[in-house]
């Protein structure tokens, strides 16, 4: 579906617009436009390239979806790839949603792509458009793109903090619980399904940091007023790849912690089970002593042979059991 | 096998053509030469070479075979090795197959040499090339070998999507199954196999970024219209590479994942153990004790004594049970 | 809360100063006026943006606080961020705390945003200042800068060598204390939250390289006078997160030594645990040879069968325990 | 020992010939001249320094041999280090043998010093330079020492894919053989020892490619007719390196993987000692039963009670069997 | 203590010299004054200060020692920092003793200041100084530097080859002895403090290397003439790099075997437990069947019965001891 949406002097125009609109438009430098296309159509990207007179392959590119994070110079207009994400409850807890998005981008217009079934809402930067109405009608289609991809970084700042807590609460859990609780396994999976979410994250964040160099290249789209803007934005993507790094590393490092626990906890397994072992089996043996048939073992005519016997196993058992309190090993 | 194509402003010649006949054609500006070598032999190599005056280094590289992907500039042509992949059934599963290809590119011909039992195909290359001759007729060989080598890393963009998949599959299994299946090893060896071949998929495709870079500095071959392309499949080795990368760390994890899970067993089946061997252990100890020969053991006389014991066996053996059952040991 | 001074000439203005007369001194090129922020509120820096005509952009950096450490220049002053850290006690042992600080420099002076609830304190800044008072004149805001980050930088070597202290408490601990005590995994959490801590301290030192050579690229601010100072921080900024690295690899290296120590332990367990289930399971099968009661048994009927019988079963104990001792699996 | 060699335009010189005449016949341009040191003494070395003008350091350097793999560009010639490989039966299986040579190369003469008890042996060398007589001719020690380095990296490419099969072989039997057999410690050994190997060989190849990026930067040596040689060796040394890296992966993949085979089949032990352990106690506690001297036990009195009691021995341990055989314990 | 000695055109003055003399024999061009300071006082440093007007942050530095290896460069003179290191016995076998080095040099001047309780000893460097008077004399402070350095660098190679040795012992240790001797724990302490020691010999020679190429960027100090020597000392910085690059690995390489081994031996282990509590505790079972009290238990009353029931046990015993046996499980 196209929505076509025209601001004049940074002032949206509240007329209701047309695709066929937009090609006269664009024409006055005083008008952006923005066409905004969700789930795009193979005829309706045909339709833009034709009017914006897209590079086939930037056509082919947003027929294909599923390409990387990525800012590429033609002639005339850049083409943006990024990857909106969005938490959403998935069968093995929360999962990350790939929101692609990409921009067709020339100085007085932007359009953008939306794929995927939930695309990534653009209300916020809509507002933020029109918040900074005389930057969008002097700047055009460098400012929007900087809005749109501050957007998208600030969702990533928000994951990767959200992915923080949690990674803290997986440290209290792997130290607070205790390793008998059974509940091992399941720990590990949720490490590793939480570092597998920060690789993915990071892998969408990354190539930002190259894509907004690039397009900063490009002196028409970007002038100077724009510098510390995309500037800001960089400095917030290598917060975001940062912080996903360390996450990753602490996740790394608890299932290490985590499989050395495991193996204490085995030690101290096998040691009651030592322990234990010797308990009853001692007693054990001097049950056989008596039990065996010898004809003259005079213990057992003894009276107090039978008390005796059962007093010997006690004792026996309770000196292990001290011995083995001492040791640690109970 | 030697097979010679003609291509007139990017319109196939429907004539049957022999290697003669190349260095005529290539003389007209407006000609373009495809000369297609299957399971190449010395001396056809050596003919190719007399024709294109092809360097000594060159014609010893087409004789040996096994070069790492790369390009290298001559005077008057470029030297492309590319290895295209191909998924076939192993005796230990899916395994990837080399087609090793290399090229002589100049600016009006191309001679593709195909090793190998399986060659790569190239109806899909030439498709392309007919599809769009005007590039065909204008570009020549720098087009020529963009097709080409697009093909291939389309190839590889199958094959590495084929081994995420995979990979999913292998996390679902590692996840899902219990460890106690006895299949433990066979998912490790199969983590080890999808590893390896992701890893070799990567040693093909990352070289071929720096190839691509090489061809473009060759302006007689690459001119500015082909500069996007170029760009356009350097993007796509990029993506192989990251996601190739991504999944052998995904892989790595998966295993120490598993070593930790069979180490989280280990505890599960000690536990059990020591709680199985104290409740048949305590039972058998009552049944020693009664078993002793004392002449005055006064519950032996009881006429209850033989269903009392019997009663403090099932009694201590459930109370155990209990308690072990309680702390999660069974 | 707003604390305003003023240096003239290096020497400090001992009127009492606020916001409004910030304005009038920083006009006399003589002058140096540093503004104090401690716990900055909105309208606070929205003040200093009016006064110092601040960027937008470091206006909404300053509320959000959480940056990254980062120098940016923008038109006529520097955008600084850094992060003292102060050690304090935390629950789980001693902690990093995060002492955020915010300047704006300009050549004849800085502002200071210090936040959280225990800022990080500018005596000793405010000590060295006047101690080169001559520098402070002449050099202004570079100089005062230098100060600041020297501080800070100087306060991340005094906990990276507190750390290397701990870690090597950590390593006596490792190889002192026996495995069997029972505090193995204390122990590793100790080491994994030190890890913590020292990766933590790292990612704030580091940036400070980049940050560093940043400012110096303004010669309005750091004239040649000052380059060999900010090499000299520069180069402890070097050698702080060369030690954290050390540190961080020798944490992970006792990691991987505990889990063997743990390893080896478990053997010797097993060891114990064999050779003492061997010294008593063997009397017991004699005993239990004993207590048959097949008719025609000679040796019952012997009268050295009983403390012949026994005699075998402390022999046969006792050789299982020299062969053992000698084995070194007691 | 020493030798001399002389070629006139790529062609030898039938005459016996000294040091002495060395420096006569490289005046001559069309003269080429090849001294060749085996096991060099400090004498011989000083002589050539004499006759070559060599520099103290590298008259140092080859006095003390165990250089890196370098060139070094001084006045006049270039000081020449590679380490060529050969494989030997060690005590503890094939390993590599070092055999140093250093080379003096000027624009008309080279001097080789092979060093070690099995110096390399240079018929190779000699033979590609007698075939190509018209390139030593014109291009001298460039040339000469092109024929030296691509033999030397010849070699290490062999070497390289021996390694590559004998690591297969490894593969084949860490997931072939059963853990079982004993041979555990064993594998372990041959991966180790075979990763070192492969460690050293990249350690000689890997410095290789510098060094032949430096001696390209001496136009006297190395012309551009000598450019795509120097290219082509530049290549297979790239090849030698990233080979060995992926062998090296690979073995460490496999020891990982060993490892984690080992703890499933401590698993599997454990599972078969349990079951076994079971099956076994559960009859001796029945029988510990009917030992019981209990006055009143009437099944000791039926006619069937000793069958019977037989009887629920078996039955109960077949259970058990069954149980775990079902239970995959077994 | 203050040492002063000159040397003119490179041969050494026999005067007794003190500080004061220093600033007037630099003044002549045919001149070279060394002073040599031994644990450096306060006061000492401050007159060299003012000697050769140091710049306060260089009197800083050499007042707080600790600093990274570096060369600063400032008016007039360089600021050089090395760590020579020696073998020293240590309470956990040897260790490396840190005997810091700073020099201030000049075109005609060195002045070394030496800490610590066996500060590094000079004679050999004041030995080289006096073989190559001409070079002392031309290059004056550049030549002293380059033999100070090189000096340090040869103790760093010395050092890294012994490590070498150590490491091989080491392997030989691994490899050689069995698990079982009790001593893992101890093996893995030596292979941790090995590779620890030689991270700290890394830390220490790596930053040589920049440090080197720092001081050739000042041509008054490093004439031509001296370039092939810094080369030449950079050439072994990085061979020791290198080594110990090498060697870390290896030991890393190295724990992970023994870890494995440890695990191998455990299935040794718990193999013989099986094996032998099977063959334990089946003749205990067949013990018990005949210990029980029925009364009509055929097998009693035979003559026989005893011995066979004896017989049942021995052969049950010995089967399952061969059976073992031939598994490998004994």
């Amino acid at each position: 579906m196209i929505e076509v949406h025209a601001f004049r002097d940074g002032t949206p125009l509240e007329e209701h617009l047309v695709l066929g609109d937009a090609e006269r438009l664009i024409e006055d430098d005083r008008n952006f436009v923005w066409i905004d296309v969700t789930d795009p159509q193979r005829d309706e990207i045909d339709a833009l390239g034709a009017i914006f007179a897209l590079h086939p392959l930037t056509i082919e590119d947003a027929h294909h979806r599923h390409q990387r994070p990525k800012v590429e110079l033609f002639e005339g207009y850049a083409f943006v790839v990024v990857h909106p994400l969005a938490m959403r409850d998935g069968p093995d807890g929360d999962e990350l949603m790939d929101q692609e998005l990409h921009a067709f981008v020339g100085r007085r217009y932007i359009a953008t792509l939306r794929y995927g079934d939930e695309p990534f809402p653009l209300q916020g930067v809509k507002h933020r458009w029109l918040g900074q109405s005389e930057m969008l009608g002097s700047e055009g289609g460098g400012f929007a793109t900087y809005v749109l991809v501050d957007e998208v970084v600030d969702g990533y700042l928000s994951i990767v903090e959200a992915f923080e807590d949690r990674a803290d609460d997986l440290e209290d859990d792997v130290f607070g619980a205790p390793v008998s609780e059974g509940q091992g396994s399941e720990l590990q999976e949720r490490i590793f399904r939480l570092k597998r979410e920060v690789v993915r994250l990071r892998r969408f964040a990354a190539p930002l940091r190259q894509a907004l160099d690039m397009i900063q290249e490009e002196p028409r789209l970007t002038g100077s007023k724009l510098q510390p803007y995309y500037r800001d934005v960089t400095e917030h993507v290598i917060r975001v790849t940062e912080l996903a790094d360390n996450i990753r590393d602490l996740l790394t490092s608890l299932l290490e912690v985590r499989v050395s626990q495991v193996a204490n906890r085995m030690n101290d397994i096998m040691k009651k089970l030592s322990a234990w072992a010797g308990i009853i089996l001692v007693p054990t043996l001097i049950a056989g002593i008596y039990g065996m048939n010898f004809n003259d073992m005079p213990e057992l005519r003894w009276a107090v042979g039978y008390p005796a016997a059962l007093g010997t196993m006690v004792v026996s058992g309770g000196i292990l059991y001290v011995v083995f309190k001492r040791k640690g090993w109970l």
